[in-house]
């Protein structure tokens, strides 16, 4: 993978070091970092698939002092690399030469509003502090992705985040009203605009979030809040193939509606590989099946019966032979067990040896198709692979995860990523799929992206680039092929 | 008004008919449409306000031959004006000397898919026949606005049209998956994605939508469908003033969740207004009361009570002193009834002489604010003028009309509309509001925007234009200042 790192940017010594110490006068020089040993951890992202470099990471604490750093860099030629919680699965926030512009000082909650249901929030909050505020006032911030602990909103911003409430809430970018940005000549855009409605011109929010950084800094944001549901149901599901997993999301989702907030899949080798390597998982259906379907009903309204709702499409979908088994939690303990088993899947895989990871979607409707079709595929192109496809079903995103045949050497497994891309990624183009469902491009995506992107959007997207950034320092190499 | 109309493009007459030919050639000589009887109705907006010129429309088909056309305009060095059902309201649709496009031949439904919940439907399909079309499969496409029997999903598209449901389900944008578009050098840009993830690169759907036709002709979309909700409640409420009606908003949004998909105001004068001049309607309240709120709840659910759920909430709201009456529509005709009086307020006030009207939004919770200091302003600024302040108070939008004094000259009247929209607007600015809430800029706000938008948004706009319409051949004069 290393061979997509782009070289790093040539600095002249004595400008580098004439610009670090003007911004070292503005935001103190103990905020100028050059130290090997404190950047090490934030050169490197959390697969180590990249190794980044940088001159110094600049920790600004207002969007004033972002302001002037991005200002003196464009001055000076420099790009400037945005960081929040470095948990980014792509590498768009590893620098290679520029410099790294942290923004984990910048974690203040500017404003919440419990009648207008929004939150200011700037971009080095953490996910999890932004959902504790929203439940101290009775709201509910309903992003949540695996690394919420320690992921920063700047960067579930710039990848337009998902998870697994996307199916009610949407992702990141339905779940924002404003933002403030720091474009790439330092110039600040004021857009915290807490309006539901407003059509005075181009969608400029939407535009630089998932924009990774290439267009600009996300400083700041106003975030969408919902009233915190009162009701919940968790269940697990026991099914024959994703296609009968289908059909009980269509069930649910029909009568349901918007109670549903979640759907999610996982095989058996998953599910297995969970209760063999997690500790304190147990087994929450009694007999084996081939698939497992976890789905979240929730409602505001404290004595919806969401259970009983459950039990009557469950008892359907058990008399039309489509499901085998269920169990609807009983209590939160017993909810939060039946997360973990999906949640821990991602770590469980790595007592499994090299993983080869796609993050592709498709329509909802081509979920078992493609499934099936890939396993056949990449079964066939290395015997012995082990498919484990799981995730967000509801909104036809996959994660399809390839675990190294037994007892193979794990770098010489790894070695083969591109033929598995290539395979996977032909068969989601065909499906009228995408790549990157919700990780983003940043720089493992970037080359494959002229592959299967319409011609003409790549284009645009160079034109809207070169437009707003055309000096080319503002997250250079990523997102954009052979930018 | 027609001050503000952009000056005629004026083309050199031989140079014209040669591009006219060349069109005719391709497309068909009679769907070259240059009578002025025939014209007349396309050049004209619902309100009057702008008087438009063109050498032609032309009525293309198909994707292709709106390339083909757009392309040779280009070529050429001709402007383009994109038209749908011509309901747009701030004039973003009538053309000053560029060519007339019409989209209304493009009107077919080419997909709907019941398990992905899409449809795909030409920029030329009514608003009303996507949502038969939805219906007929059990599925709900919930945008709703006054139009909709005649404007067309490619203006719905180039406005970002809101309406009476935009509470639960969002603006236009909200509802589009994915887009096609002709650019403005001909280009065909196929983003018809089907896809609720999709992390690849720019929001380039979400440019096109809202842009008003200044960077390009959208001819399709993928929207989104819902299941058919099976459980509705339509009630009205009396109470005292926006303070109360909020209140109210609270109360319900809070235990109702998501089946609050409306919340609409409107005051006594409003009321009293459709009861006088709309045939039909009927007292449905037995006093008389400030103000009236509308709330409708749905559900997916057969069996869902949301009469007893509202029952509830207006009980404690009563208890509270918050509400002095309210009634649940018993019936669907009884909740059509009730929905007659909010919806026929736009054309009752036409009974009362000229209607200087404000399309404007602030946050949710600074509704009773505004209300309160524009109409104290409005009335201080002319004795006797009227103010009908209503609509989605949910979201935070409030249609602010002013009815003339009574015996007032109407063309009198209507030449104080730039003060009246000094005084409403700048106190909207000052509330963090938008002074297009949901109609757009076109070419009646255009010079409005610079006023009241931020300059570094203008900048970004002005590039993006740029970068994308290079020419400024697309839509000119409409949206961007000095355009």
């Amino acid at each position: 993978m290393s061979s997509h790192a782009p070289h790093p940017v040539l600095l002249d010594a004595a400008r580098l070091a004439a610009l670090l110490e003007r911004i070292a006068a503005r935001i103190g020089p103990a905020r100028v970092v050059t130290d090997a040993a404190e950047l090490a951890p934030w050169l490197v992202e959390g697969r180590g698939l990249f190794q980044g470099a940088t001159p110094a990471m600049v920790e600004p604490a207002t969007t004033d002092e972002v302001s002037f750093i991005v200002a003196a860099c464009a001055e000076a030629g420099v790009p400037v690399v945005p960081q929040g919680g470095n948990t980014g699965l792509v590498g768009g926030q590893v620098p290679f030469g520029g410099l790294l512009l942290s923004l984990r000082r910048m974690s203040r909650i500017r404003d919440l509003d419990p009648i207008d249901l929004t939150v200011v929030a700037e971009a080095g909050c953490t996910l999890h502090q932004v959902q504790q505020a929203a439940a101290e006032t009775g709201c509910l911030f309903p992003l949540s992705i695996a690394s919420e602990g320690s992921c920063r909103i700047g960067g579930n911003l710039s990848t337009n985040a998902g998870g697994t409430a996307v199916l009610r809430y949407g992702n990141m970018r339905e779940l924002t009203f404003g933002l403030e940005v720091v474009l790439p000549d330092g110039r600040i855009w004021n857009g915290l605009s807490r309006l539901r409605k407003d059509n005075t011109g181009y969608a400029l929010k939407d535009l630089f979030i998932g924009a990774e950084g290439t267009l600009g800094i996300i400083t700041a944001a106003v975030l969408r809040l919902y009233p915190a549901p009162r009701a919940h149901a968790t269940t697990l599901t026991g099914l024959a193939s994703p296609e009968a997993a289908l059909k009980l999301f269509q069930r649910l989702r029909n009568v349901a509606g918007d109670a549903l907030t979640g759907f999610e899949i996982l095989p058996r080798f998953g599910m297995e590989t969970v209760l063999t390597h997690i500790p304190g998982t147990t087994r929450a259906l009694a007999g084996d099946h081939g698939w497992y379907a976890l789905a979240e009903l929730t409602s505001t309204r404290r004595d919806d019966d969401l259970s009983a709702l459950a039990l009557e499409v469950f008892g359907e979908a058990f008399e039309a032979g489509e499901i085998e088994d269920a169990v609807i939690a009983a209590s939160e303990a017993q909810a939060e067990a039946l997360w973990k088993l999906r949640e821990a899947l991602s770590d469980a895989q790595k007592f499994e040896g090299g993983s080869i990871k796609h993050d592709v979607s498709v329509p909802v409707s081509r979920v078992p198709h493609f499934i099936a079709e890939a396993a056949r595929a990449c079964e066939a192109h290395m015997p012995g692979v082990r498919v484990c496809a799981f995730g967000h079903m509801g909104d036809g995103n996959i994660h399809f995860n390839l675990s190294q045949p037994v007892g193979m050497d794990k770098a010489a497994y790894l070695a083969c990523w591109e033929g598995f891309n290539r395979i996977v990624h032909d068969i989601v183009a065909g499906l009228g799929g995408s790549i990157s469902a919700e990780h983003g491009i940043g720089l493992l995506k970037r080359e494959e992206l002229p592959l299967y992107k319409d011609p003409v959007a790549l284009e645009l997207m160079a034109a809207i680039k070169a437009a707003i950034d055309p000096k080319g320092l503002a997250n250079p190499g990523k997102v954009l092929p052979g930018g």
